[in-house]
């Protein structure tokens, strides 16, 4: 199809975002105490296009934290530190069929199924603790950066404590792991850092920035070098397709038909090959942990804009 | 990239063919006993391309049943028949994370994860059963024939009467399918149905034809009107790719990046949207389901073809 | 403890009786829909002792179906006629954690788990019609009524043809046991014996009766040759006690201490060893197949009785 | 039937001890890597009854630590200090049909099935310390050596210190179990009581001794005022009968047919309600956490001393 000029796709965006900011559903998350402290009615929606034009909607300077968006990044890391054998050693690539908390699974198989659920990005995490040690927070924090665009990134310290005090589940899935065999670092390092990269700050922009490197090839949107190499892009974005979206990817591939990750703190990050970065936030989400509005959003773009990676051109 | 010119192709194509026929695993499939009397050592692949080209290596005369590759063109008919809503009422779009004839997401869930899966693929047959009720056989085989491109296809009739006979397991998921009034039919009505959509015979040129009509918007190659809705074609080649290699799916758009379907026949279809339809045929399969020759044919042209969905260019 | 005299014991039933006659909880199963058809205000109470003694109250008079009361009876025909090593191919003795007709532990374990689950009862069925064939039906109800203490039972043919009609989960159940080569017989032939045995009509005497006769030693109360060797009797009681109340037997042997055995038509068969059977009849059932009137009387009457087997002299 | 004389009790059990010795089976247990120490061959069995007489084979004079079998004793201290509607919210009575370990239910019902399993012991100890405080340690293990009839019991504390290292599957249920809320307690403080319980150092004699005063109403053999209240004993009793064996429940009843609690460590202890109390050591144990020969040795008591709970008099 012919692309839409920047006016038009702007129209286009902004439409969708007024559509979106309709919708009344999800709650804010309460388990995390720090992340119930937000405003529910904050929504914000970027996208950039490869020249690093930015469309932006609403409250795009609000900063939230990453949470599981930082799934996608920790994981970018391993695949360009690791072979794929010693990665597969500690964490698979299929989806669950499950929660993206659950415990069963893993139980069962001894082995995270993908580096999307809680337990996979735990294991990515000891992975990065073993290669960097005591440097593991700066490295990882430095590598997420570049991906992202910016010098440097901050970090939630209330958002932080929060977690550390109250993630039980998270700490009986590190031990699960502890048990398997699959962790080598202390529970209580691994889990530090893990909410570390949770509790980055980031705002739709980034994330639009971000989905955009992902988008082209790992070249930064404007021009610039690849930060990431191409295989390592190629098993990323495989990964976020079939695993990004727990056990709603199913159902995303059908209707969206392009990666994304979404994260608690209502953050959703969109990834159109050759196309857009998308960032979207909006703090009210639902059972599965994503954003009604971002998912919204997600789709009517995807429509609209033909970007179902098997929409007829 | 560039396309390589035919020619390299076939250059191509011939050193994976021969390279994949060094594998020494699998075995034939004994379950259903009249599969279990097919010659070990077939081996067969075929491709074709838009223009109607064909590249065959080995074996590409002997003809094989479809077995579960049907679940593809069943779906296809479904949803060229129904809206999304009603056939979502009766099977999702999930990955499941289990064997292919898994029972226990089905009890809990009280509905097929997606139609790739046995539990799946016999709900969609009870729909076309009650849309086209005793000519469903019929219209069913007419529209799969219509989308590999021949006049009419055959059904092996020793596979079929093996099949009525042995399979306990699909009944016991067709009277669990009742129990939760997924079904509507008489449970041995739907499973005739079911099994004759599996018995229907096939080449790999025949599976190549039928890949590349789905991987050129539904266009037969060499030209000719669609024979599918684009629609029906997005979400089609999104199942197939987020659940048509079974609890291996995840594996395979990590490695191979195309939809693709396997058979306990030893078929496997592969969909390059854009380029190639693929047909492998070798009968010993792995404890998956799949053919490991058929596996190794379709990750070599992948790499080698550069194939992958999100390859970079 | 000082055994109480009849006219105290008759006290204490009526006491027993009226007070949980007040329960005003469960409803009438409507998944057997010719079950739903009764009046759901019955109630009745017989309490045998080994001199044949019987103490009355309400509908003793009505007559319902056995259910799943049958399952003991089944289970101790099966130990007559088998040693323990055939028995233990088909169906094990432990309690499953799970729901009564769960199919989950039957997919992963291959055998069912008890005899008083349906899977169990299902298996033990087809080794009654192995061993007895086209006299199974005939030779199984006589042995029924050797226990029972009657010349000859009736079956109620509504609620059987009704449960034929519906029970496509137990279908589901028997075809998954042929599938794992635990069921030797056609599954529709090995239900139709499951479904009379289910479909057997008795009073609550009746129960108090099979439950003192079990109670006593296999000797029917007031005197007469045992109809159950001791090794049967041991061996059924066990599993009687243990998974008779399915995920409820904990909870059962917990509170009251004796064997006992529900059936969703509303009966209940308590067997206190040495000293009586009880049979309840409520046709209001909750949501774990007893009746809440029915599990409060043996409550009570354990409580007053002292008749819990740990309980102190 | 007629007691035998302790004359012939003695014949009896030398000749089990003696056939039960010939069992060459099983593995002494390695998780715990001090357990791994130990001699394999040892080999003890102590029967005592009502008036304090004790048969004494084999090495009755090596100590051995609790490990499971002090899930009976901290179930009966919770028993005494709370009432049955606090204990069920924090565990319950079911058996689990799953290993002793076993994570999938808990997270499933989110409350421990029962006390004799790791999740359901966990929680009895933090009742303990919600109840004792800092005195917990000190006040369970006087009540431990009550039950046992010592003056003071000791600990093994390299068996101690070899547990906290190595419990990474009891530190994740123990975080599940905090997520769920039922425990108060922070888990390192748990975990470190419930260890403790665990290398409690016991020998056969004190096994059959603790036996005999549960078999006994709770009154010490030889004499002497109740160490617990009948209702205790009614249910603690109910519940290692059901529970006690792990998922071997069901069998041990059908076959021993009284309640008995083995641990990892070799232990196995045998309750005869009005009989005996049986203590057998042996370390070397099977893939479910019990020894081969304590198994054959209480097998074969039951059957020559016929104390199975429902054997004919």
């Amino acid at each position: 199809m012919n692309q839409l000029s920047l006016p038009s796709l702007k129209t286009v965006v902004d439409e969708v975002f007024r559509e979106a900011g309709a919708i009344d559903a999800g709650n804010v998350t309460t388990y995390i105490p720090e992340l119930a402290r937000v405003d529910p009615a904050l929504f914000a929606l970027s996208v950039c296009d490869a020249s690093g034009a930015m469309i932006d909607c609403g409250d795009t300077r609000h900063s939230f934290t990453l949470q599981s968006i930082s799934k996608v990044l920790g994981y970018a890391c391993v695949l360009e530190c690791f072979d794929d054998e010693t990665i597969m050693r500690h964490v698979g690539v299929e989806p669950t069929g499950e929660d993206f908390d659950s415990i069963i699974k893993l139980d069962r198989h001894k082995r995270p199924f993908n580096p999307m659920v809680n337990a996979g990005a735990i294991a990515v995490t000891d992975l990065l603790l073993t290669r960097f040690g005591a440097e593991a927070a700066e490295r990882s924090l430095d590598f997420f950066a570049r991906l992202i665009g910016k010098e440097k990134l901050s970090v939630d310290e209330a958002v932080l404590a929060s977690e550390q005090r109250t993630s039980e589940r998270n700490r009986a899935i590190a031990h699960l792991l502890r048990n398997f065999k699959i962790l080598e670092n202390p529970v209580e390092d691994v889990l530090a850092l893990y909410f570390r990269h949770c509790a980055v700050e980031v705002t739709t922009c980034d994330l639009a920035r971000l989905g955009m490197t992902l988008a082209n090839g790992g070249c930064p949107p404007g021009g610039g070098d690849p930060v990431l190499c191409p295989e390592t892009l190629r098993k990323l974005l495989s990964v976020t397709l079939t695993c990004g979206m727990y056990n709603y990817a199913g159902q995303w591939v059908f209707e969206v038909g392009f990666p994304a990750k979404s994260g608690v703190s209502g953050g959703l990050l969109g990834i159109v090959p050759g196309r857009y970065g998308i960032g979207v936030f909006s703090p009210r989400v639902d059972e599965k942990g994503s954003s009604p509005r971002g998912v919204r959003v997600q789709k009517r773009l995807s429509a609209k804009l033909n970007l179902h990676m098997f929409a007829p051109d």
